[in-house]
């Protein structure tokens, strides 16, 4: 087989070539996904890159982690909550986040972005540079998209990766086994809810949820460490915790001790009369990782226990239920 | 490595468990998605499918051919002129369509799908069984996917396919190469000429336009004679051409007299008043592949000359520049 030639690598372009305010319309398509494209530097395992009918990778191991996932402004980011970029950052890193609870690491994106005609231009650029700077966190390349008209931004992004030992899924916790946590948590959500009633501080909750910074190391470390379990916590810590043991067939224990409720959350839930432990237990977007390992498994740098597997099914907070709010439904 | 336990293949149900006329929103994200994904066996190379963080394949090349697409309501189709099974079959076969023009063949897919909540339960499910239906022509499997809100239904595809010989390209047609063109081209256009007005024959030009029928085996087939550029009509055959003309800084005349005006395109054209060359000149849903081969080669079976390669840039019609309508703008 002859590989196609590479494509070449090239920065975002410092002199934007469309005038202020401009929209999609006025861009028309072929002139902005050249733009686009501009932002989306190709590393070495991408043979061919965006602008043929597909992408052709090379693909070094024998297994391919794939996941998707849709954004829907309005519901899952608003635009005047957040700026492009940052939306575009969030975008990637939930994508990013998913292969990182296979144990993998992301090698290749593609992103489908439906948005209406009267858009401008300048926020579309600066949402697609916001993916390719969270994609380089990994070292990762967006090779393909889509663009087209919609009534309301629709992203859709696809992620690829490879694990390099066995992927680590939701169904392997075992009793015994010791519940670990990586990562940040509820911070995003109380960014979100300090949002949500019109104020912008605490600033480091704020941040935490425009640009959410996702453990993900801990992901193929904790593969390494013999994880027998794991999940991306994107619906909320009980609710991943109970995707977990229903997979399993096992009985989550989560220790309230164990969890930490730092000072920004409790300044936030005190300002807003709400328990901060809700933001813990029921924040999504985060993309903190929830995994099991052995008990006496030393666990890698990142994680830490916060709780217990045992014989039964479900999710209990110190041996009880908990009635608070849990988590995020899509319907 | 230990791969995970394969995931068992599963027909559809022939109870379904959702009272009729019951809403995404009635139904609840998980027992809808549990219902979707009964709808899509995996195939052995599946190593896990649907329900984890990511879907985890194994890849037997070490090349892999990836391509997306979005598809919205109201711009790409309507569901007052199509079955959900149709728009079903649809996006899958111009997802498909895209690994066909590169020489490949598909192995995997993931669906995104957005949709309002009062969209009712068996639109998704029969839109689900459709694009399962339209995979199984290929042999390929649905291997994750993500369904959310949103106000108009929205489609995302993300296709992966694997080459056996090196991929063709957009960019690698030489003057006095031969154009060719495999498939059924103006077709759907006709057809969807034909719905525009209301009407609903003839149906050999509707159906063509609400269940495309791709030329699967072309692609494959001129990869492995030679084929130096290709690309699948998405955009119109003229506006293709002049895709393939522009990446491979050639010329391409098309010749009129070997493009095939089927009797009901004659039919539609005199009907509506319509010049029915137009129907084959800018159509795109018909997903035929444009291809080029070296000059004296056998063209694979499927694929009939309807032009030349030549040096200098654009695309013309007998030599003359053809000023009808010749394709599809997405903004």
């Amino acid at each position: 087989m002859t590989p196609p030639s590479s494509v070449p690598s090239s920065g975002p372009s410092s002199q934007p070539s469309f005038p202020p305010g401009a929209t999609l319309a006025d861009a028309g398509e072929f002139g902005l996904i050249e733009e686009l494209v501009r932002r989306f530097p190709q590393g070495e395992h991408v043979l061919v890159g965006p602008g043929d009918d597909a992408a052709v990778l090379r693909v070094r191991t024998g297994h391919v982690v794939v996941s998707t996932d849709l954004m829907v402004e309005g519901r899952h980011f608003r635009r005047e909550w957040a700026s492009a970029a940052d939306i575009g950052h969030r975008a990637a890193a939930q994508n990013i986040s998913d292969v990182n609870a296979m144990g993998g690491r992301v090698t290749s994106l593609t992103i489908g972005l439906a948005a209406p005609a009267d858009l401008e231009v300048a926020w579309a650029l600066d949402f697609a540079q916001g993916f390719a700077d969270e994609c380089a966190l990994v070292g990762a390349s967006v090779v393909g998209g889509d663009l087209t008209r919609a009534d309301q931004v629709v992203v859709a992004v696809t992620v690829m990766g490879v694990c390099t030992v066995a992927p680590v899924l939701r169904s392997g916790a075992r009793p015994g086994d010791v519940l670990a946590l990586a990562g940040r948590q509820g911070w995003a959500a109380g960014g979100l809810a300090v949002l949500g009633r019109g104020f912008r501080s605490p600033r480091v909750l704020v941040e935490a949820y425009r640009r959410p910074e996702p453990p993900y190391d801990a992901g193929p470390a904790a593969a390494d460490a013999g994880a027998t379990a794991m999940i991306d916590v994107s619906d909320g810590l009980l609710a991943e915790a109970g995707h977990l043991a229903r997979a399993s067939g096992v009985a989550v224990d989560v220790q309230r001790a164990a969890l930490d409720l730092a000072e920004p959350l409790q300044a936030v839930g005190a300002a807003l009369g709400a328990d901060p432990l809700s933001f813990v237990l029921g924040g999504g977007d985060d993309h903190a990782l929830l995994a099991t390992f052995p008990a006496g498994a030393d666990l890698p740098e990142g994680f830490t226990p916060i709780g217990t597997v045992g014989e039964g099914s479900g999710v209990t907070l110190d041996g009880a239920a908990y009635d608070g709010p849990t988590g995020w439904t899509h319907f």
